[in-house]
């Protein structure tokens, strides 16, 4: 089990693993009153990734925590009596132990638990995007891990300024990535293109989603390297972010250029749908 | 200037973005009684990369809450009346504020000061060393930043057990790199090799002054890449490690193989020569 940490009763120790190394991992959930958007796929990701890291944790745990989270926050984000969506962070650490880099044998993790107000909606007509100038590195240990180690995505995001929504990253080779908060989903002719798992930083919750929906009505998806060429070449039939938190956001400009597409998708994404 | 925190008095705060996204850095300094190590190379390595990162800070208010640490922390590490060595650590983040990724404008840093004991020192006739199975990656924007984002060297250092001391880290084309918490410096016919500073995840303090020294008495030195056939193979005279609070470290096997070398470099760094 974990220490679990309420976020307005106080802070981490100086020493927790997390704060020292970045060694742990988050999730950020959108809630509405008692309940949260693809709740157990937030849930099993943490699960699994922490078992990478090799942070021991339970679901049977984590759930619990959601609940005593839910009991704790969910009044506090009402609307003349109505619930209203909030966000629920949990952050999983180490903990505490261990002489420098390697960590003692059972250290006992800590879970902060935290609640914050919905973040600004993008426009339903689409948002502004440009390339980030900070190249993304994914270390293959580590893919697809949303871990504390996070200060490529703040460097990238520092240029988000003005009218920008996002920034997307690339690889040394040139490859489109993801954004700072966002996977990516490209429109072509007969299907969809989105890089795959082994790539990327972040492997998304809604990403995920995404794509076994289209699959399930029989779309094409094709799990690839994306270039510039393809995002602001002719095939692009519109470029899509993806946050489990915000939902599926068309890109109507990206780098000063029109991007097409009916933005159709966004409605893909029901948040009142998929809680649990 | 910074928020001063004090590791015995509490922790970092929950939405600090140190412990959120591993968004500072820090130094580890040897002291003695109260004055530290190659001090200066230390704080002037902290508040060039923190403006690296867009973290404001100045040697001046660092300096300050050195001789504040050494009045807090210098009395409690005393053997018999003298004076023994002890670790201060200095992390400073870029404090708590903004949404996401993204920091807010006018955010002050927070700069958490714990000490700490010495590690335990290595047998002066070397140590056991191996090859690291977790690939280490480095952003050329942050190449030899200190930062807190140090998840691939926990990971790494989770192998090390029994007799190893260190194990070495590969990049991705398989250059030796560095091993989780010291620099490499190879002995070979002519002089010496270690790998460029673009290439380093840390940058060493010890590493630089090292080198400087070594130039300095005329020995030829060569910052390039480095293979495996470097150090197992029949030009290697010696391989060292190098951290500026455990010194220079004579590795005497590596990945089973026993190293060829003197270990004469090991009297090169006299901690209380170079007491500031």
């Amino acid at each position: 089990m974990f220490n679990l940490c309420w976020a307005d009763e106080g802070g981490f120790p100086a020493g927790d693993r997390g704060a020292a190394y970045g060694d742990g991992l988050f999730e950020t959930i959108r809630m509405h009153g008692d309940q949260g958007v693809l709740l157990s796929r937030h849930l099993d990701r943490m699960v699994r990734d922490a078992g990478r890291l090799g942070i021991p944790v339970s679901l049977t745990a984590l759930r619990k925590a959601c609940a005593a989270a839910t009991s704790r926050y969910a009044g506090r984000f009402m609307t003349g009596g109505a619930s209203c969506d909030w966000v629920l962070k949990l952050t999983l650490t180490r903990g505490e132990g261990g002489r420098g880099y390697r960590p003692g044998s059972g250290i006992r993790p800590t879970l902060m638990v935290s609640a914050g107000s919905m973040p600004e909606a993008p426009l339903p007509s689409g948002v502004a995007a440009d390339f980030s100038r900070v190249p993304l590195m994914v270390n293959p240990l580590l893919v697809g891990i949303k871990s504390l180690n996070r200060l490529e995505q703040v460097m990238a995001a520092r240029e988000i300024e003005g009218e920008l929504f996002e920034v997307i990253m690339s690889d040394t080779a040139g490859n489109l990535v993801e954004g700072t908060r966002t996977n990516l989903l490209l429109k072509v002719p007969g299907g969809w293109v989105t890089p795959p798992v082994k790539s990327l930083a972040v492997a998304g919750v809604l990403r995920q989603w995404v794509l076994e929906r289209l699959r399930a009505r029989g779309e094409y998806v094709e799990e690839r390297a994306m270039g510039i060429g393809d995002v602001l070449g002719s095939h692009c039939q519109g470029l899509y972010l993806l946050n489990s938190v915000i939902g599926v956001v068309p890109v109507r400009s990206l780098a000063g250029q029109d991007l097409p597409g009916d933005g159709g998708l966004a409605t893909i994404f029901n948040p009142l749908e998929l809680l649990e």
